[in-house]
């Protein structure tokens, strides 16, 4: 069988981003021969070190190359010595929105072996997989500041959600949940206090599932979820959410599932009309940048989504095997390195 | 000494709200005469039983009467049985924004002997107070929708944030943490997307900061204190958040300190100007209402939060020590109905 050549843009960004983001391609090159795989790579340099020498972000030029590719492996941007919000909204949700990546896949899955801070809880009790909306919601940046710095000031920020966009998600994740066991959508909002935009999801979840009669469907406001996500986590299996409370319950979603050092995500354009993203949750972590910390398990469980996404589901599956089995010895190992563990995750799904 | 008299209405609600408010009247009443106060009640029927008899929410002429009296308890409201949104914007928010409850004050503190879902966090890991704004941000009801019904449907919602309204609750929370032993005040937002209400946040921590220099201030991003609250609640002492995250954040709160059965809340408006309004965290549980199953200590612990608000803090503590020393007792106690615990806790500060 003659081997699929695959387009992959890397980017490593900052701080740990490029160690974990090397033992992600390190598992990648190892699984690869045997799926008849090969990934003609491309790295693109984004992130602080960019912005500090050019002033550039996510220029044009970059993202049109961007979008040539089939997929991009992301590793984290982000760095103390760049205000706040310049690198997420310039670079991350620039290429979020701009490759319409309307799905953010985030599973929340309690590995065997793996502890968990929830006393009593198990891996039957924490598998969900949370399907957040990518591109509106309250990050599309519309807001503005009046009469900054006197006492009459006023800030805003602009929730835009439409039928358009809610549709596409809320789909999505009705084929997800019916796919999946258990067959549960929960859409998780707050539609008592955010009228206009909780209505609209709600209405789009009836719809919808009238074409899902298999899935059962579930609402939970999002404050109460984060509570059911540490006290009753049995009750999720698919959640559907805006994008900022997916943004919120995914991070408990992490500290509930093992920690962020394990927590992946795809973000993902599922027309194919642009590249897909995947990357772990965690951020750039500078504190422990440069040391050989970091657990690079987030960005190795990423490129099984990656895999997925191309069409490869025997070498996810083969890579999450081998995740899985390195989890359960990792009690027994004392520390290991970020390059230890991707050298003996590579090992197992090599050959 | 003369008694104090204090004018407290009582806006008993839905399901369990009648019954859990009936229990912290009790321990009003038990702990009033010791401490030299007395109450002279006015009961409003507000809730979806007017909404479905008249409907009203809130009605002017009762909104003037709430405003002369000297303080409000609440039990709770909410029915299936009314759309979402309407009594929550109608009669709760209302009261809040009408009465200016710019500050609602959320304990998260484990009690000895009380459960909680973290493994191996005890009541020296778990003692923080959410200093939530109440009057603005995503809370307003701005916003709308275009083209409703139509595949080009819009929603928006609009979260309005003021020097205003950040200056006075920022500064009330640095109050509070300057009077607490660990005097740390941590931000909660998410300034790297909510850019310019981020901003302001921030630059008024600094600017009211500088002027508690014995404070230590932190930021944390809104996802992030989620993932913390659950695997590091020892790094919060005093936080400050915008009212949306306030409501997402006091719930996985209540979730760690033992339950939404014990999180207690104040909706205080610090200028004295409107009557402040004390209430459960939790809500109406038609699912258990009548039953005697509800658990009204969170509603005594509000009593308490009441009692501090009109100056009596001698009769709050013995409150809190009340419901302390029964929360220790539990355990060996086997179930017990709602009056039995407010009989209990009752018994323990009367005489
Ligand atoms: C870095 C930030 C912009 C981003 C987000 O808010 O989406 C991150 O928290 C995430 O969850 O991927
Ligand atoms: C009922 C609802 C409007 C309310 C809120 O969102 O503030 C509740 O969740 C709370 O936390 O008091």
């Amino acid at each position: 069988m003659a081997s699929r050549s695959i387009r992959l843009a890397v980017v490593p960004g900052d701080g740990i981003g490029p160690e974990v983001v090397a033992e992600g391609l390190k598992v990648l090159s190892a699984v690869a021969p045997a799926h008849d795989l090969t990934f003609q790579q491309t790295d693109y340099d984004l992130g602080a070190a960019r912005w500090h020498r050019t002033g550039e972000t996510l220029p044009d030029a970059v993202l049109a190359e961007l979008r040539e590719q089939e997929v991009i492996l992301l590793g984290a941007v982000g760095d103390p010595s760049v205000p706040s919000g310049v690198l997420e909204r310039g670079l991350l949700l620039r290429a979020r929105f701009e490759l319409d990546h309307y799905v953010n896949l985030r599973p929340v899955k309690l590995f065997p072996g793996v502890a968990t801070p929830l006393a009593g809880a198990g891996p039957d009790d924490i598998d969900m997989i949370v399907v957040r909306e990518g591109t509106e919601g309250p990050y599309t940046g519309v807001g503005g500041v009046l009469r900054k710095g006197t006492p009459a000031e006023v800030a805003t920020q602009e929730s835009v959600n439409t039928y358009y966009g809610v549709e596409r998600v809320v789909r999505y994740a009705f084929e997800v949940a019916a796919s999946r066991p258990r067959r549960k959508l929960t859409l998780v909002h707050k539609d008592n206090v955010l009228t206009f935009a909780g209505e609209l999801y709600q209405r789009v979840l009836a719809e919808v599932g009238a074409e899902f009669p298999q899935v059962a469907t579930d609402y939970v406001h999002v404050d109460a979820a984060t509570m059911f996500f540490v006290n009753q986590p049995r009750r999720f299996d698919v959640v559907v959410t805006d994008n900022l409370f997916g943004d919120i319950i995914t991070d408990i979603g992490a500290a509930i599932a093992g920690g962020i050092g394990l927590a992946a995500s795809g973000n993902v354009n599922p027309t194919g009309a642009a590249p897909s993203m995947f990357e772990p949750v965690h951020g750039s972590a500078p504190d422990i940048a440069g040391q050989g910390k970091a657990d690079p398990t987030a960005t190795i469980l990423s490129v099984a989504m990656l895999l997925d996404h191309v069409g490869a589901p025997a070498a996810a599956r083969a890579v999450e095997r081998a995740v899985s089995d390195d989890l359960t010895e990792r009690g027994a190992l004392g520390a290991r390195s970020t390059a230890q563990i991707g050298d003996a995750i590579a090992k197992r799904v090599s050959g």
